[in-house]
């Protein structure tokens, strides 16, 4: 098969790659019906991240199952399945908490590359979700979102205590922001404040439910919060960038008692101990526990009661993925779309 | 009168003040049953936190009150108060989501320095909770307890969300720590692991309902909570210091989604946001906001189910405050109460 391999800043190749097989008991080989780029493959991309050999790309993943091992009980070849970037046994007391993304047997899933038409899943039965049946091409670009961008946005709202009688404010505004938005909306926030500047995600934004848009950063986003809040701060901030200013910005315009729910990939970040005790918020985020939103997520795609594939507005052929990248990184694309 | 003043590292005076007035009539002035040293008054005393002028020292309090302003109603002369080192107006936002530390009106109570025989209380009715009747004399030290140090360790307990089924690990052996371990307990925790290497605070924090004793600390630390919990860490970790150490240290004894409460005041902590991130845990604490939990501890102080006044192995007259600060510095008391 071909697939993206990342051979060092900027530098992504459409290149042959053995096939995935069935390694372990509990594997299961997906075919893929879609995949994409995620905004953490830019660090990588970057070189921010530098990477020490050729490497395989791509963690995000839904399609039909092809063969699944010996032990694979709970799902079957021939289903459509979601999983998350993270393999999760699903039975350990860390998932049974609802931290699969923490599972004692986690596997890193993206290790397989799943920017290709095939793609390995360790521990299939606790990490694959499957729909109610084959899903009509359209549904395709929400069902793949809810592999790691909507479930992190998912993830970040509920860190943050989104819900009702909840003024939310949301501090990033690529995909995994935008969907946040979405998450906050669904989670019954009566307010959803998304921090933007860029007029076409401001637009995505008010789509997926936020009621206010901020153009401002840094200490004038944080006025312009408090202004909208009574002075206060929102309760809720979900911070979706990952960096020391995204994180500050998040922490200071979250009200005492408030939560900040991060998901941003931290990167650089030191945190001021004095300065977030005073705070007095609560924080909480880290790689998303995607399975725990999964049949949620699904069902409600399933229902047509959100349209997280909007966020894609960028769709390529596989053998295209190069462009896929560069798109995204000169911020010509949001998310970009990959099609097998 | 006479009260504490503190002038510079390890000189703590015992001088003439002005007796405090009425200043706002939402003012109360109470007479002092006692007083205490509190583990925080230790930075300024050892020069950490240096002072720029001769400072009343001390912010815990129970008493009778003398005095109140025109605008006070909800307590009166004559009644056994207690309240928090925070005073709050216990009506706004902030407070309502339990708070008061926090309160969009708060003021300092300890800049009236409550190492003295009377004390001027801002916000008297949003700050004060009087107890049934007067207390007999041996309930005094649980019920000044009650105003910070049992206050502070409560707020740890919850916010760490101690809990039936739950497993909850203390770093720190100060009286917050103790006490953390017993609002844990009567929180309904499984298992207390107190952190402690100083034999009389190990038998104390037994008393308090520890039920194991860890000895190591830092790496070694957390290595023996991980033992202890299948290699999960702890549900909860009540972090009481204050430093750089401590803090990791809680951090790393969590298990992912657990939480850390920490109320240890922070100094020259620096959180790395990727452990943070990976960590997964869930961080919440700060100055306590001891006034939502006056009314239950003062209750169970009251009915005698808990004695948290234990936590006292020093008393002096008053007049002896200076000998108080130095047994504390010197770890000769876990804490000294003043009798006025």
């Amino acid at each position: 098969m071909r697939g993206a391999v990342l051979y060092g800043p900027r530098d992504v190749r459409f290149e042959e790659r053995p096939d995935p097989t069935i390694v372990e008991p509990t594997d299961a080989i997906i075919r893929l019906s879609a995949t994409c780029v995620c905004g953490s493959d830019l660090w990588p991309y970057r070189g921010i991240e530098p990477i020490t050999a050729p490497t395989p790309m791509g963690h995000e993943y839904c399609g039909i199952i092809e063969e699944v091992g010996s032990e694979v009980t709970l799902v079957k070849p021939g289903e459509f399945v979601i999983g998350s970037f993270f393999a999760s046994d699903n039975t350990c007391a860390i998932c049974q908490a609802g931290y699969q993304s923490r599972c004692i047997h986690n596997q890193y899933v993206g290790a397989g590359g799943a920017q290709a038409p095939l793609l390995r899943v360790p521990l299939a039965d606790g990490t694959l979700v499957a729909t109610p049946g084959t899903p009509s091409d359209d549904l395709v670009p929400s069902l793949i979102a809810a592999s790691d961008v909507l479930g992190t946005g998912w993830f970040g709202a509920v860190a943050a205590e989104a819900g009702p009688g909840k003024t939310v404010a949301v501090v990033g505004d690529g995909a995994v922001g935008l969907l946040a938005v979405l998450a906050a909306k669904q989670l019954g926030a009566e307010r959803v404040i998304a921090m933007s500047r860029h007029e076409s995600r401001q637009q995505l934004a008010s789509e997926f439910g936020a009621t206010e848009i901020v153009t401002e950063r840094g200490d004038a986003g944080v006025a312009k919060i408090k202004e909208l809040t009574d002075g206060l701060g929102a309760h809720s901030v979900i911070e979706a960038v990952g960096t020391q200013e995204s994180m500050m910005q998040a922490i200071r315009s979250t009200r005492p008692g408030g939560h900040v729910g991060y998901v941003g990939v931290a990167h650089g970040v030191e945190l001021p101990g004095e300065e977030l005790f005073y705070s007095e918020i609560h924080l909480h985020g880290g790689p998303a526990p995607v399975r725990r939103f999964l049949p949620e997520m699904i069902d409600l795609i399933w229902n047509q009661m959100i349209n997280p594939g909007k966020v894609f507005d960028l769709q390529l052929p596989l053998a295209d993925v190069a462009e896929g990248y560069r798109a995204m990184d000169e911020r010509r694309a949001v998310k970009t779309l990959l099609r097998p």
